[in-house]
């Protein structure tokens, strides 16, 4: 419990009280080792030491529960891309930052950024077309990002939302191979990727 | 059953008898739409219009069928790896070759490769390990290519092993996302990924 505890509050900072953190956190915890269909609601309970009606009590459903990890997850995401791409800098200085702290964020919450990437299909429809819209978004800022470097002669890219979709999705995958005891940490792999990331825009990275 | 029919066909062309790649079709629908752990061997054998007696003459079990679909997707992306690497052309032309081919293979088989990729955990021990394995070999093949690359002066890399995870991330991250009825065909994303590759190891695409 000690150890979920500590993760619900970095992952989720934001949200209250903090047993509804440790209930997303125990979900988590479920859907990554069994996935969210094989996961029943007595499961996420029990994994965080709590009865079935104390779950109810936060969450109606666990497809609620599953929403507010991939809504929120989504809205980090968008507050990480929002970040870099209004900073200051040149769109390529722009750009570094939106790889290294993207890639960082999938790197360091690789079990959420798991299922934010991956259990999505399994939302409800409305739910999903809200995390489709957050999804649209922020892909959005990516592109146009990209779009502003290529009119300043910074970068050179063919096809726009091609590229920056590539750059996402290099950050995304992280999520699925990354894991806690390699050498490379969350904060050199983002700065490796940043590197990748500029020159697959055309842009040198030094 | 007509669609399943043909997908299997066309992804398993090895798998003897049909019955048995119908089976692995049945199982990948399955396994899709509600998770590995929530399928049972009956939603498989029911998929494929079967009886549960009928799957098992085929499978031991459904880590059984898991296990055949998984490691036959490694053997051919594997395969598809060594024919690039091996072939004709520079190590810039060869890495050519493996991005476009690579990508084309995980936008195609894009249901399978999501399998291929993330039910790997899933797997019992000693799967697991044989799969791993595979993995490791096309990990290594890449790298060997990109290592030469760097050595006849056609790339300029930093950490070899970080820019071949690279490569091969970008082109598993199409499974997550692609969808048939995306306009972008499987072979031109491929040509698109084939440059952005060759751009992330500093050669001219041109």
């Amino acid at each position: 419990m000690p150890a979920t505890t500590t993760l619900a509050d970095d992952l989720w900072p934001d949200v209250q009280p903090a047993t509804a953190r440790r209930l997303m956190a125990a979900g988590l915890e479920c859907f990554a080792r069994q996935g969210y269909h094989a996961t029943t609601t007595r499961d996420i309970s029990a994994a965080a030491g709590m009865s079935s009606a104390a779950l109810y009590v936060h969450f109606p459903s666990k497809a609620a529960l599953l929403f507010e990890i991939v809504r929120s997850g989504h809205e980090q995401i968008l507050a990480v891309v929002d970040r870099a791409v209004t900073g200051d800098g040149d769109p390529a200085a722009r750009m570094r930052r939106l790889a290294e702290e993207f890639t960082e964020w999938h790197a360091h919450r690789h079990a959420v950024a798991r299922v934010v990437a991956y259990e999505l299909q399994s939302l409800p429809e409305d739910d999903y077309r809200v995390v489709v819209d957050l999804r649209r978004r922020i892909e959005q800022r990516a592109q146009d990002l990209v779009r502003e470097g290529v009119a300043a002669g910074v970068f050179e890219v063919r096809d726009v939302r091609a590229a920056s979709r590539a750059v996402l999705s290099l950050g995304i995958d992280v999520a699925r191979w990354y894991e806690d005891r390699m050498r490379t940490s969350p904060k050199a792999l983002g700065e490796q990727y940043a590197d990748l990331v500029l020159r697959m825009l055309g842009a040198d990275p030094a």
